[in-house]
């Protein structure tokens, strides 16, 4: 039976290639148990976000706010215990959102609480009135006829689904990135979106659009969903709506900005670098908590927790908080354009961008051979009920350039369910963090961060991802 | 055993003397429960807040939005078949609440949402910048030394407590009308209290102050509850905060509006009426769909009901919608000043005026002799899952007058439990209404006042309340 006895053979063999694979030591898997378990314990990174959003509060690129968060941090990376703790300068895009007046003129006149889309131009100061044309999204805007458009105010009313993935973002959030210079290119005066965000509350939802150069530039704001009701129901009459736009949304001269960046040294792989990133400006409509000031939190107190442990890991693990990711992930780009080598020098990079709320499961973008590490990563998250997931990362806007540089990727994906909620809305405050499911997420990233650190091979290098995604790669959040 | 003999001669007595009190017949009853279903299946009162808030929105007392939501009014009525719709010409104040800049100015510079508390004055164009000092509630600033207040500005932290009943706010509301005064009467330059509101949403809750005579007006404002938090963590840091605040409120002069009044005329007892009261006017953030949009549609869909039912009452059932309640429950004091043998004829008063959420309990404030009446009308609302509740109800602001002329109340006490998440704020606005729990309110309305305008010997009459509350009756809302 030779085939029984050739099968008999590989089982005999398998334990050996098994061992001779395993990219961590039981000391690994132990250390990065312990560290789990104390960040369940820690309330750290709550505090580094209360101080934010207390100290700092808003922190759009650009703006005051902006430089005295870098301050901010740098002062706090240095107290949290971190090495080589340093800026790189980033020349970033300072918009203005100025003042908004939006409100139906017919056939009942009231007043509608909107705000500009990021990057937007404003109108002059005689402001905008026209008819509002209504469609459900680009899709539909693309396929109307120029005579539907022209001259109008173009409406698009499709609803952000509630999900606990970034699935619902993803079926609207290009009405708002890409609908403003569809609109134009049809002769628009201006478009107005129902927010990109699962709340009922009367308060819009900002976010950055993206003028094509092939179009015209018009205004372009967001209403509250109950505001987008309200125009729904006045278009359900039949009768013509107007609505006045006004807006001295502008942009003004670029700013000097930073990527701060703090290290927790490795031992005899010290040249290669896990990266732990997070963008460290906010919209300015509220005060970053969930966007980003929780990522910032993670990634700073991930990096601490293991620095205080005493455990010294192999590779250098890299805290970087990003300039101005919201508008035009200009500290990411800038971060992709180091040289070279010190491109090749990271290993594998993460980006926490999703909020406060728990880790579902342990995404990844690596070569197949190094899936084995991915689950052998997922074993040690599996008491924080965390899955492993897909191997389909698109890992996150300010690292979209280390991945197209071949760095591979891991993902802690947060659940969404709630996070639009609160999402680029003044309602982005402390009391959305909660801080049992905030230590879970820092639970989750330093027992991943700890291990990649330790990875016996590396992760490997990959190939660019194909496409990119608004929420996770490149194109302005 | 003579004892024994008296007992059970008058337990053979009770059938007679319970017939003989009966105040209802079982056709009356009948007719109560097939009204009571119906209104089940009917969404009358949602179609008429959906055209409140969609045709007029906001409608502060004495501005456009209040002229033209009389006009809706009347038409309304008209629409649904009631008779002798008329207009009471009501002089109301005409308060502006104007822009507001509210900026914690050290030690952490941040712009607060904030919103004038109604009535307020403003600021000079200055504006005001002081030293904030806290205390949380009036009861705290009242124990407070001259010394601690005088130059500053006065911030009352206490929190509203979520509850199904007005316990919640009946705790915080008296921050908000008498705390200006009291900060003045110890020379605070301006007062600012956490919203009056459970929700933890950025945008700020209004309502209504009252100046003392005896001391200086003083601008004063409310915070949304995330600010509030804000400024706390400012505060617990020791540090000294400083606040900026520069608010465009001011009073202009009186306008007319108008109670508006609509009858389903009754039978052999038409002299009589049953008053269901709602207020027409609203705040000026949200567009008013459940203070007081779902009362005035609850008033007027009850008597449509049973103006379309075809069954005649006995009393004549009679709608008014009041002006101004909001500020200075003006157009309830004018129909409380109607000629006394007219208010003579009111035989008992219900107030629609708390959201849109399901009926609790039946409460009443009538003579102990007319206890049984209630009980009677409550046996009908049980299927609806309405208690009986207590006798001791101050009825609603706007019949807080007709109460003190000794008409008695019914009350339909609604759920409060998310009531004040939207209540007084810019999310109050329609999709806050449950179609199936706001026919569950029509129901017990409509069972109620059918059987008050039926009830054999009618409701007696009460002595006035000892004291009023804030939500109930007659102070500011």
């Amino acid at each position: 039976m030779p085939r029984l006895l050739a099968a008999m053979t590989c089982l005999a063999l398998l334990p050996a290639v098994a061992l001779a694979q395993a990219p961590f030591t039981q000391a690994d898997i132990a250390t990065a148990a312990r560290l789990r378990d104390a960040a369940l314990a820690d309330n750290g990174a709550y505090d580094i976000v209360a101080s934010l959003t207390t100290e700092v509060g808003p922190r759009l690129a650009g703006s005051a706010g902006d430089k005295r968060a870098v301050a901010w941090a740098q002062r706090m990376l240095i107290e949290l215990g971190l090495s080589n703790v340093r800026l790189q300068p980033v020349m970033v895009p300072h918009w203005e959102r100025g003042r908004i007046e939006a409100r139906v003129t017919a056939p009942f006149p009231q007043t509608l609480v909107a705000t500009a889309l990021g990057g937007s131009i404003g109108t002059d100061e005689a402001g905008i009135e026209a008819e509002v044309v209504r469609f459900d999204n680009i899709a539909e805007l693309r396929a109307a006829a120029k005579e539907q458009v022209a001259g109008r105010i173009v409406y698009l009313g499709q609803r952000t689904e509630r999900s606990n993935t970034s699935a619902g973002y993803l079926g609207t959030v290009y009405n708002r990135v890409s609908g403003p210079s569809i609109a134009a290119s049809l002769d628009a005066r201006a478009l107005v979106i129902r927010s990109v965000g699962t709340s009922n509350d009367r308060i819009a939802h900002t976010g950055a659009l993206s003028y094509d150069n092939n179009a015209p530039r018009i205004p372009a704001a967001a209403l509250s969903n109950p505001d987008a009701d309200l125009l729904e129901r006045m278009l359900a009459t039949g009768k013509p709506v107007r609505l006045f736009l006004k807006m001295g949304a502008r942009e003004l001269p670029y700013e000097q900005s930073a990527n701060l960046i703090a290290e927790v040294p490795g031992t005899d792989l010290e040249d290669e670098v896990v990266l732990i990133g997070a963008h460290l400006d906010s919209w300015d409509l509220g005060t970053g908590a969930i966007d980003d000031g929780t990522g910032v939190a993670i990634a700073a107190e991930t990096a601490a927790l293991i620095a205080r442990s005493g455990a010294k890991t192999r590779r250098t693990i890299r805290v970087v908080l990003f300039a101005s990711e919201e508008y035009v992930v200009a500290g990411g780009a800038a971060y992709a354009r180091l040289p070279e080598d010190e491109i090749g020098r990271h290993v594998v990079a993460l980006e926490a961008d999703a909020g406060a709320d728990h880790v579902l499961a342990l995404d990844s973008r690596v070569p197949e051979g190094k899936r084995g590490v991915v689950e052998s990563i997922a074993g040690v998250l599996a008491p924080l009920r965390i899955e492993l997931g897909k191997n389909e990362s698109y890992g996150g806007a300010d690292i979209s350039g280390l991945m197209a540089g071949g760095v591979p990727a891991l993902s802690l994906r947060q659940d969404w369910t709630n996070y639009l909620d609160a999402h680029h809305s003044p309602n982005d405050n402390l009391d959305k963090v909660d801080r049992v499911r905030l230590n879970q997420v820092v639970a989750a990233y330093v027992a991943t961060v700890y291990l990649a650190a330790q990875a016996e091979g590396g992760f490997g290098r990959i190939d660019p991802p194909e496409r990119t995604k608004p929420t996770t790669s490149g194109t302005r959040q």
